[in-house]
């Protein structure tokens, strides 16, 4: 691997200094942000977080917050997922899309107020587009990034992590709900969601300044839970189906091929600037869609570009996430895959950056 | 230093593979794609960009391409520079700004045809910006992101390198002037123009499928000029004044900020959209600036985040790249500082990541 050269463009975040302490080794950069992506080994952080609790800086899960009376119609423009009946407290997650229907992020709705709502994005800045669709639409709106940094807490002890710092009012929090919570004085949105299928919560840090003490309060607080600092685990996160774009999607993909159709009510959706463009894809369907793939063999090598599907000696699909499994011993991979070859079971062969190995298409996830 | 972790997220250029057998050392990230920051070392490739050519992977680059009856009127709406004179051959370095007046990009517009044009963007998604404007507008034009990499080619030897690839006819291209001269039988646009005061030329290679043939072409011709793979170099380019988006200014600043107020014509760039927010700051002038600021004493560590500048107790501006100048043998950096300060051998303190140094304000770059 090569090194990462340190700039301004490449924002530190409030909870940097812990990061640093902790060790970090590598980094990814997610919104112009600096991202960690190991501290001890990708293995070894991976089996820790699926047997105790991690603190995770993913301060670039930046937030697009919109504010006003047309906040909510804006919403509704931005997605093809109906929000009518979503609730102040609630998150939701929804697939953003063009006037094409080609997804331009994958972000979590936080709504706030009925007319406050933050989008905590995926990696693009969806702050431009949403500024324009408010200038272009001369709607009445304020848009802006705001002071605010997510701030991970994953693992099976999450629970009781958190209540040790904010109490156990947060064991009554329901998935994807979020509470005001207090913290230092401070009231602080504290929703059960997070980037793994270990379970866990999301802090959305209101101000740089409490970011240190809220991570020290957390690390002071779970020294007896084997707390460490962590980050999104890229093996774990293949298990459990989580999708990454830039990864596994980009604009040249609509929700429905993503799997994410079930996150669509294109009929109801009024107002998505993409609608029409996906109404007929959401009728016939798409011709390729994302599919768990296992590739047997060897360890692959790290997927830093698509590799080619191949079957039958033609191309039918991609894959663009994998990784080694120490859990399920075999290579988990995420790609997307044409209609033709799509079936559980479908033996294909992988075209990886080390050569051609054997894998088969599952209709599930591991995790 | 970190390292880089790879994922498909972070994307390979067409140059990837010459950029890695050359012995990249380091990255960084720019429009979510690499970009090499160190082959040799940092300061190597600083004496050998200003003694001999380089070949540099620039494919973060991005291209913004508008296309159709209303592309002009769109790109007018971009920028508070009158585009009205700009002819067709001809690059323009135009600051992009939002209904407020503030930086979205720093991009140079390649104007192809009446109504076709690229931007070659700076680090940030304006993609989603103009995509957003023509449709909010209703406007008649396509906007996307062509198959388009810049290859930079640095150096006071670029001229004998370029006229041995695509004949002496290069020698003729003006400053920011292009002619679209053949490659193996494709027509590339090639332009007098690059990220440092070396002199040199920018090949726009449309078709990734000709990169490396053209990188391995430029190689082999210039086995006699010296010529190795390099990058834009920190410490040049912050000698040279050419100032970075996201490092040096963000949309917090005015075009008249940043010192770009001569590429404002806000009285008669009528249809920018932020035309309004500044005929105030074109008349008054802003209250902070770019300036040259020399620190004094030991050689700075990374910049890494935005350095306070102080003077009389009292915070007047931040540095935002800085770096050990062998050539002029002191600290060189650039830097936002406020009017009061702002004066030619200002004497004002840096706080740095590893405590205070002394400083001077100039009103001049170095190269």
């Amino acid at each position: 691997m090569a090194l990462i050269s340190p700039s301004r463009r490449l924002r530190r975040t409030p909870f940097s200094d812990g990061v640093e302490a902790s060790g970090v080794k590598a980094y990814t950069v997610y919104n112009r942000m600096l991202l960690p992506t190991v501290f001890r080994s990708v293995e070894e952080d991976y089996h820790h977080l699926k047997e105790a609790v991690q603190i995770w800086d993913v301060s670039c899960e930046r937030q697009v917050e919109l504010r006003g009376p047309d906040a909510t119609r804006l919403m509704q423009m931005l997605t093809p997922r109906d929000l009518r009946k979503m609730q102040v407290g609630q998150c939701s997650y929804i697939p953003i899309v063009d006037e094409t229907g080609g997804m331009l992020n994958d972000p979590v709705a936080v709504k706030l107020a009925d007319d406050r709502w933050w989008i905590s994005i995926a990696d693009s800045d969806l702050l431009l587009w949403v500024k324009a669709m408010a200038h272009g639409w001369r709607l009445d709106v304020l848009v802006d990034e705001p002071d605010v940094s997510p701030l991970g807490v994953q693992g099976p002890r999450a629970d009781d992590l958190m209540a040790a710092v904010f109490g156990d009012t947060v064991r009554d929090i329901r998935f994807f709900r979020f509470k005001m919570l207090e913290f230092q004085g401070r009231k602080l949105a504290v929703a059960r969601s997070g980037y793994s299928k270990q379970g866990g919560f999301e802090i959305y840090v209101e101000g740089a300044d409490i970011g240190m003490p809220l991570w020290n309060a957390l690390m002071e607080a779970g020294k007896a839970l084997d707390v460490h600092a962590g980050c999104p685990n890229g093996i774990e996160r293949i298990e459990s189906g989580l999708l990454s774009y830039g990864n596994d999607m980009t604009d040249d993909n609509t929700p429905h091929e993503c799997g994410l159709g079930k996150f669509c009510n294109t009929q109801s959706a009024i107002g998505c600037v993409g609608r029409d463009a996906l109404l007929r894809v959401a009728v016939e369907g798409p011709v390729q869609q994302i599919r768990a793939i296992e590739i047997h063999g060897n360890k692959v090598p790290a997927c830093d570009r698509p590799w080619p599907l191949v079957a039958d000696g033609r191309q039918v699909g991609q894959v663009t996430s994998a990784a080694w499994s120490p859990d399920f011993a075999t290579n988990v991979a995420l790609g997307m895959v044409r209609m033709t070859h799509w079936d559980e079971g479908s033996e294909i062969d992988v075209v990886t950056s080390h050569g051609i190995q054997a894998a088969t298409v599952w209709n599930t996830f591991w995790n």
